[in-house]
């Protein structure tokens, strides 16, 4: 049984040599004329000054964490010198591969834009779609490979490490590693927010509204900051949030299932019967810890098999080529998670804990589509309240939000109630890992939403023909939807992974039960439920500072250089993207030290029990506000386009229905997805630290 | 001991008679020339066609409910068929008692507007005030009068039925009383929100913005509805919401007070000494009993000794001189609550715990202005960001909204926790109890707000002269603060009522713990945080759909009656009424069947652990959403003020202002109130049920 963890490491590897044989072909397609070639180089300049920057910081954050979790955690409780430095170690892995997945789907994503626009020039639009996605491919295998491989090695070397039991003090260890991710991802979220709005606003205020310049014109000093705020969000933001989803999955459950009290002593345990045909304890833990494991490495292989799927037939429209392509994906990890849930455990039950969450994920990708997509009628009663002005085009659209946020927590709620049913909290962290394991697909699909866009704008910039535009426009339309989805589906694995951390926690602080007749865990929960609503206002207000300083800059630009308006001159670029960099990183500060330090203080100051009432009232709260931003700001930015096809631009409703876009750029794309971060952050911060945490001054 | 109940008979009575007085000498203020008692009679006899048809279905209602606690309640554990009934009856006693304060309050509200732009008119600033907060406090002095009397006689009553021992049942059967309170908020928040923002929404965009008459104008047919509607909300609504939070906030002082394990065997329990102190358990459990009933008594008689001061300085501004009334008031119950704690319990404690609570309501008024004052720099930086337009109006806007949850939680955290070292759960109850003890001077300003704003429509629509309006204005320009005061009030006394009532719940379901580790418990908290997202969303809708009717009905007038514009022929404003109520009563079903349903069903199927995870789930969400939306309404409608002040009407950042305040006016009018009401109501229904709820499917 034990060897099977080769088997994972070797699947990570598969995934990370078919990330390189997508990098390369993305890489060695043409990147068309010397113009599109240069404005290329410049969007991949500025993202990677982008990363290079944010890495700086990362790397002295990443130092100090790595100091605190060795000379901090040995305070606790339990908790020797070895184990907290491998916990360090843990969470510097961790970050590195998270910060490499980045880097090396940033690459691919800012190589393959011009590609995209070139192929959509001379071989039309599925060689078009194919290049975009493997661009995006490559963040998807990077993420899957990185994460599956590092947390396969983790394993098998603590295995290994002389008078070190991996199946006593991995649960507390591996832990190191989801925070790690979980690090990185605030950065790359937060920070990516704010960046790719404060670039998007300050382009369309002074370029659109006071130059009355086209989108994507090569006048606008912002415009490539623009376009680098895309893959910074997006591709960057989105793989590293979905990195942590993904490990903090597999974390929850190798933790929940090695340190699940033996022998069961609860016949109705669910497990029993599964534990009881183990010849050994010890060896029952060790499929515990590898089945989740496996199970990714299953979907990973049939996410490469489903690409292949992708652009291939002439006939088919993109949007459908990109649902097949998921659709058989998800069939095929379906039938192998059944083969193996009966190779290991002998038992359907820890296949069907895999089948509700992998089912969940999709039905949330199915109603989220209802209400952000142009087809149904959530996005039609927006663009007609638009009639009547900007008001009635908000209100209906907060209101859309709102609403939407019921069918997805039911079917999460279901969801968790079977998967605890098949398989007890174990089952719970299966359910998260079944929703993860075919990430690589998602992410994919997610990044190439910037590439299409990308591309478009580089065909605008380089004067390609009207045609080549149509095609990117199609492929980018397509994007907008996938990225709904997306989005989705990032905020319920959210929710699911912080629901398996959160069984963690309370498994490794040793808590048997967290009472919110308790008031200290009810004020937890208050101050908890508080904090996302705290995080939005945050970050939607460092995208307004950040923003402003952009437009002074771009004003000044055309202001001092009159000839940047008529084309005689170059505008600087480098000046706008070293702004929205600039101040992205300062404003990202704040919100970053309130996710780290508010869990701290609580398990602090009011204990374990309060912390885990504080993870239970902002995991709600923040699953609401998550889904009500990303969606409002999807149905908003729909029924603008809605109205364009219809009405037209210039029309009074358009003008209703761009302030509706215009609030729900910072919802969908800042705040919103800023939470997921934060319901995680939390939770695995009060993982790590469980240790030192003791009753609270009211205990 | 026990004659104490008396007192509180007695203070009760007092009240009343007071709201006697107060209502006596609004009714022979002279009412002005023929043409204000014309308007006057308009708008109170649509306010009373409103409060007819919204009682005739509330009769319906309390009859079926009624039916269906004496028979369904038997069914549960160890309910007897004589607390059923009795359960039926005190939710009848108040259902009635609610119904007949929103009536009475109503009548003075909408007599007192016309005499008091008759006393701006012959008199000045000083005589208005003291009639319009004359006016106002009727409504204030109805609810704590009846609400007090209405529980003493109740608990009196029971206490000398033969054969039944209050000290048995009172915690099951008073619960009743609270359910009725419920009921009765329920339908006046919920139908009066979506009341007044359909009239004012349809007098705005047809009148002003189609038109071009301007506010107040008697040709417009909504202006009455319009009028009607500020009543309807700002007086029915917040009477009855507080009302609620009034007698439930009693109750669960009384069921924890009395139901409280005797002997007490924990003697860390703060109350251990007190209990020790009495000649018996039986005593004790009176004096837990009467302590509660008797702090709103002399909350009572402070807030008439409060009233004295108001209007009576000649060179005070209004805003002052409601201030030094809250604030004597405020001393007055210190001073006293100090007394009646060592009187009967020889013990500081439980007077703690009420100025815990007290000190809550006050800091968190404060705290609102901060966040919703023109003086303070969030509207201010509002206002600056409608330079950009309305999207970052918007944007600012929910920031602020979101920014202000934070302090008002940390401060019911603090205080919740204060409130719980005193005095144990009992104390988080008196907590509640303190903040709502000095409630009668909170209604009597709020009320104060729609009455001063009245005076203003009739001084406009009588032609009277400009001082008049002046005077007026600026007597609304308070309400207009205390009314956001009110707001924040009227959220946070829901909150610690909602979290006392949850506590008696437990005590009532005989639940011992309410474990978060529980999924089904995780699940119903879930649920229960979406459930305020939903309720709001739907809110929303009603007033969009309501308002639309209205829209259509006052442009039919326009068009059939070309003689309206011209001032030849008279609106038919019976039939705006007519649609406002319709609308009102028809679109508050949906919202008003899930919050009934909504816990029942969790009980029924999930069990009451899940019940208990729902009901922390939407008290913790709903706060946040009530805070932010009530303070984003008062702070955007500021905001545009402040620029009509500045730049003035027409400017570019005014209409982006006016943007921000239509918004605001569903959030802080309709949908956020109507959450305060969600979180009590479902609380209630879950005690009041509490004994038919079992373990559930997966328990």
């Amino acid at each position: 049984m034990t060897n099977l963890i080769y088997a994972a490491v070797a699947i990570g590897v598969i995934g990370l040599l078919y990330a390189a044989v997508l990098y390369h072909k993305v890489q060695k397609a043409p990147k068309g004329n010397e113009r599109m070639r240069e404005i290329q180089s410049f969007i991949k300049e500025g993202a990677m000054a982008f990363l290079k920057k944010e890495y700086k910081i990362l790397a002295f954050f990443t130092l100090l964490v790595f100091l605190v979790l060795g000379l901090i955690l040995p305070l606790g409780k339990n908790v020797s010198s070895l184990n907290a430095w491998l916990t360090a170690v843990n969470f510097f892995i961790g970050a590195v591969l998270s910060a490499l997945a980045g880097f090396f789907g940033m690459r691919a994503a800012t190589s393959a834009n011009s590609a995209v626009a070139n192929a959509a020039k001379d071989h039309g639009m599925n060689k078009a779609l194919s290049i975009a996605f493997n661009g995006g491919s490559v963040m998807g295998f990077c993420v899957v490979g990185l994460g599956l491989l590092g947390l396969s090695i983790v394993y098998l070397l603590e295995a290994n490490l002389p008078g070190y039991n991996p199946n006593e003090g991995i649960q507390d260890v591996i832990n190191g590693f989801g925070l790690g991710a979980s690090s990185i991802a605030l950065f790359a979220r937060v920070g990516g927010g704010i960046y790719t709005k404060a670039a998007d606003v300050g382009a369309d205020l002074v370029g659109k509204v006071e130059m009355g310049i086209p989108e994507d014109d090569p006048r606008n000093p912002s415009v490539i900051a623009d376009n680098v705020g895309d893959n910074v969000g997006d591709v960057a933001g989105m793989g590293a949030d979905l990195f942590e989803s993904y490990v903090g999955s597999i974390i929850a459950a190798i933790t929940l299932g090695v340190s699940m009290q033996m022998p069961l002593s609860d016949t109705n345990n669910p497990l029993y019967n599964i534990v009881e045909s183990f010849a050994s304890y010890e060896e029952s833990r060790v499929a515990f810890a590898l089945f989740p494991l496996l199970i990714c490495g299953i979907g990973i292989l049939a996410t490469i098999f489903g690409t292949l799927f992708i652009g291939s037939g002439e006939k088919i429209s993109p949007h459908k080529s990109l649902k097949i392509g998921t659709y058989i994906t998800a069939f095929i990890t379906v039938v192998a998670s059944i083969a193996l849930s009966f190779f290991i455990f002998n038992s359907f039950r820890p296949f069907a804990a895999i089948l509700s969450g992998l089912l969940c994920g999709i039905l949330i990708g199915i109603f989220t589509e209802i209400y952000t997509s142009s087809e149904h009628h959530y996005v039609k009663r927006i663009a007609d309240q638009s009639k009547t002005g900007a008001a009635t085009n908000i209100i209906c659209g907060i209101s859309v939000g709102m609403v939407s946020t019921a069918l997805p927590v039911l079917i999460i709620a279901i969801g968790t109630l079977l998967a605890y049913y098949f398989a007890n909290l174990y089952g719970i962290a299966l359910a998260s890992v079944g929703m993860l394991s075919i990430v690589g697909n998602t992410i994919a699909i997610d990044a190439y939403g910037p590439i299409a866009d990308n591309a478009g704008g580089i065909a605008q910039m380089a004067d390609l023909p009207h045609e080549v535009r149509e095609i990117t426009d199609k492929l980018d339309s397509v994007g907008n939807t996938t990225a709904a989805i997306g989005k989705g589906f990032a905020i319920s694995s959210a929710a699911l992974t912080a629901l398996a951390l959160y069984a963690s926690y309370a498994q490794v602080a040793d808590i048997k039960m967290i009472d919110i007749l308790n008031p200290s865990v009810v004020v937890g929960m208050l101050v908890g439920a508080m904090l996302p609503f705290l995080f939005s206002a945050l970050a939607m207000s460092s995208v307004g500072k950040a923003a402003n300083v952009m437009i002074k800059e771009v004003r000044r630009q055309f202001k001092e250089k009159p000839g940047i308006f008529e084309g005689t001159e170059k505008p600087e670029y480098a000046k706008c993207i070293e702004i929205s960099t600039a101040s992205a990183i300062k404003e990202m500060t704040l919100p970053s030290i309130i996710a780290i330090l508010a869990p701290i203080l609580t398990g602090l100051i009011l204990g374990k029990n309060a912390l885990g009432g504080l993870l239970a009232g902002s995991l709600v709260s923040g699953i609401m506000l998550a889904i009500f931003m990303a969606n409002s700001g999807g149905a908003w930015d729909n029924a603008k386009k809605t109205i364009e096809q219809g009405q037209g631009k210039g029309s009074f409703e358009h003008s209703a229905s761009v302030v509706g876009d215009t609030v729900g750029d910072p919802f969908k794309d800042t705040a919103g997805p800023s939470l997921n971060i934060l319901i995680k952050l939390m939770t695995i911060v009060a993982l790590v630290f469980a240790s030192i945490f003791g009753n609270g001054i009211f205990g």
